[in-house]
């Protein structure tokens, strides 16, 4: 039986919780979208920063600053947080350094687990197929919204966890059993589904509706992004 | 619009994150079912306390020692954590102290809130009742099992947040929306809705389904039990 936990939120990450496990940081909305997004399209790598000063200081002829503070672009920088703006032709074979609110502070506290994966909807299955051949003992972090719990990664939670169930017999926890069957009664309509969420709802008010509708797409990409905390970026590996 | 927020585990419980509000401590099974059971039968008050020597220290002629760990009751007390032991004629005029893992846990550190109610499915209607005349923010603390999330506690908040929401108009945050959508899920067969649950299923296993029927029962009492950590007990006030 393979040992699935999930954690609701970025700041409730326990230093030491992860040692001796995968994570899979999920930040739907729109963190872990973006980075699929640009390295999908030929983005050389991401390099995930905390703060905006952090960012304007890593600044260079061979990168592009991208990221977002209350869901908006930041005043300087060459990108948002809207993974429709990470064409090839913009990210390809550059760098981005990359600073959002919720999702670089989770990929960040995720520093001392065996390996960090990075998922959203996008890359899903994929990312499932790597946890079931693994068999190490997966933690599922959702990156959540300003510290509070947010449905989208949730349900991602949940059709990651219920894909490496269906492959063998195993008894989760109640966490991870209530994130698969929250998914189980969304997926016929995620977007119903997030219809009274705050974060979801957010985004549609500021105009990312197509964001949305791209964020929460299924299977676009077989691609694994994995976080190497001691270089500070996320890179490809082969599935 | 009320402010309602729910915290999954005891040990996730921020200090400072409770002032100014109403916290409503719940653990299903037991403790709280406990609590509320043992004052309905008369017990004079309820003194949690964290550790078994604690428990020990305070015997006297006039208490008795009840509580367990590992769901089993501790040696050389008067009761453990049956709820259906708390009869009229065993607990009547007596004081209790009380040490279990979970529910004592959450009630010490829920100190900082303005009030501390003690919630189970079996009061569950006078508590929504109380928290929507007071107008106050309101945080649902879900005890949970051994630092992880119980189903059972959340079906409990998850019933409480719907009893509140229906009389006005508000706009929950997701873990609170979760919440209302699952009990409502589960209402018709909360038993059901278990069936796969760790802690339910440690009971069950031990010979305890007279304590889940039990304890899963619904307004069997119309009382508020109220913790006062300066005293160091709960009892009752009028609803």
């Amino acid at each position: 039986m393979q040992n699935i936990q999930i954690i609701l939120t970025a700041s409730s990450i326990e230093s030491g919780e992860l040692a001796g496990k995968t994570a899979v940081v999920i930040d739907v909305l729109r963190a872990t979208s973006v980075i699929l997004t640009a390295l999908q399209n030929g983005a050389k790598r991401i390099r995930p920063v905390q703060s905006v000063q952090e960012a304007i200081a890593l600044k260079s002829g061979d990168n592009l600053l991208g990221g977002e503070r209350n869901a908006e672009k930041i005043s300087g920088f060459d990108l948002g947080n809207s993974p429709l703006e990470y064409t090839s032709a913009r990210v390809g074979g550059k760098e981005i350094v990359l600073t959002t609110t919720n999702g670089t502070l989770a990929l960040s506290r995720s520093h001392q687990a065996d390996r960090v994966l990075v998922a959203g909807f996008l890359n899903a299955a994929a990312v499932a197929e790597y946890l079931f051949r693994s068999k190490q003992p997966v933690e599922l972090i959702c990156a959540g919204t300003n510290g509070e719990f947010s449905l989208d990664d949730f349900l991602c939670a949940g059709l990651i966890a219920d894909s490496l169930t269906s492959e063998e017999e195993m008894t989760p926890n109640d966490l991870v059993h209530l994130a698969i069957k929250t998914w189980r009664e969304a997926k016929s309509d995620v977007h119903q589904a997030l219809s009274a969420c705050r974060h979801y709802n957010i985004l549609k008010d500021k105009g990312f509706s197509e964001d949305l509708d791209y964020c929460l797409s299924r299977d676009l990409f077989r691609i694994l992004p994995v976080y190497d905390p001691k270089e500070g970026t996320i890179r490809l590996i082969s599935c």
